[in-house]
């Protein structure tokens, strides 16, 4: 009876040192055989629960990408009156936040190379489309057609994370904040006015 | 007489084997053990010329921001007469087109980390200003304000770089190419036409 159990807390431990060690240390700190040691685990037995190490660390990134959603679904939570632009801007600026108070676990994702020819899981697959969702369902309303609207989604994402990801790796020290704040408010910006404008001229 | 010719054809020599290595199997394989031995060698040499393994990367990685700024130099030469949307997209589609030919040395640029408080060799700066230099041109007529315009092409090589990035990184296998440039065109689309509106309203 106790099997199971002991697996799943075992599992969990596991997950939560990882968390700990990207969140202070970043990806190349994650080792299977230091994990072992403090989980007082074997080798053998994160293999067993994870697959390799890559399975931990996707499962790892698959809860900041997770915890990433939810920082973005409470700012989304607020704006539910306000205009497609203002909607935007609050999710990108929610993802900038993220970034930067989560700036190793948040790197990890995007440092992780998948190995050639591997499977990208559906549940890592699922937390990403959740996040591309929440853009969707801000543009909805412009971009009836779903291919357009998620290719739309798409590109604004990726613009986003770009800007925040070049600026953040050349660390611009106390500018930062402010100067990463400004080339997403320009983009955001300059990408609402024009999917409001194609809305009125296709109205 | 022979002593700084042998050690600049040697730096040569291993920059080129660097350069090998990385287009080939990536920024980790890149190791100066295995380098030392292709070059014919030792690592103390190699670290006598370069400082550190860092140091031979960063080098390598400034010679990849030099060829990609040849490209794009070279896409924006048949640009001259065109619009300012042309012109940007034309060097978007070129920077998406190295990134896409030279997947992993283009990858060990961003992948590489700078180590915390370290110093980012003003070569390699210069490399990074010069591409920047290419957008800034283009948009000059747009916006006369310096500061202003270093910041509307920052945000716009970080958009573009995001796209790409972000698509290369989640493999969409056949779809990739078509997806990257639609996405690419899309946001060079509507950023260009929100630039040159704003322009006309200024004017």
């Amino acid at each position: 009876m106790t099997g199971p159990s002991y697996r799943e807390r075992l599992r969990e431990e596991i997950l939560t040192l990882t968390e700990q060690i990207l969140a202070t240390e970043g990806l190349d700190a994650v080792q299977a055989r230091r994990i072992a040691k403090e989980a007082d685990c074997s080798v053998g037995t994160i293999y067993n629960i994870f697959g390799d190490i890559d399975g931990l660390i996707v499962a790892a990134n698959g809860r900041t990408l997770a915890a990433l959603g939810r920082s973005l679904s409470a700012a989304l939570d607020k704006t539910t009156a306000m205009p497609v632009r203002d909607q935007l801007m609050q999710l990108a600026i929610a993802y900038m936040q993220f970034a930067l108070e989560n700036q190793l676990p948040w790197q990890a994702i995007f440092k992780y190379r998948w190995a050639p020819g591997s499977e990208i899981p559906a549940s890592y697959l699922d937390e990403q489309a959740r996040l591309l969702a929440l853009i969707e369902g801000v543009i909805d309303r412009l971009i009836p057609q779903a291919e357009h609207r998620a290719k739309t989604a798409r590109a604004l994402f990726g613009a986003v994370h770009g800007i925040v990801a070049l600026a953040l790796d050349n660390r611009l020290g106390g500018r930062l904040r402010q100067e990463i704040e400004d080339q997403v408010r320009f983009i955001v910006d300059i990408v609402a006015r024009g999917l409001t404008q194609t809305e009125t001229a296709g109205a």
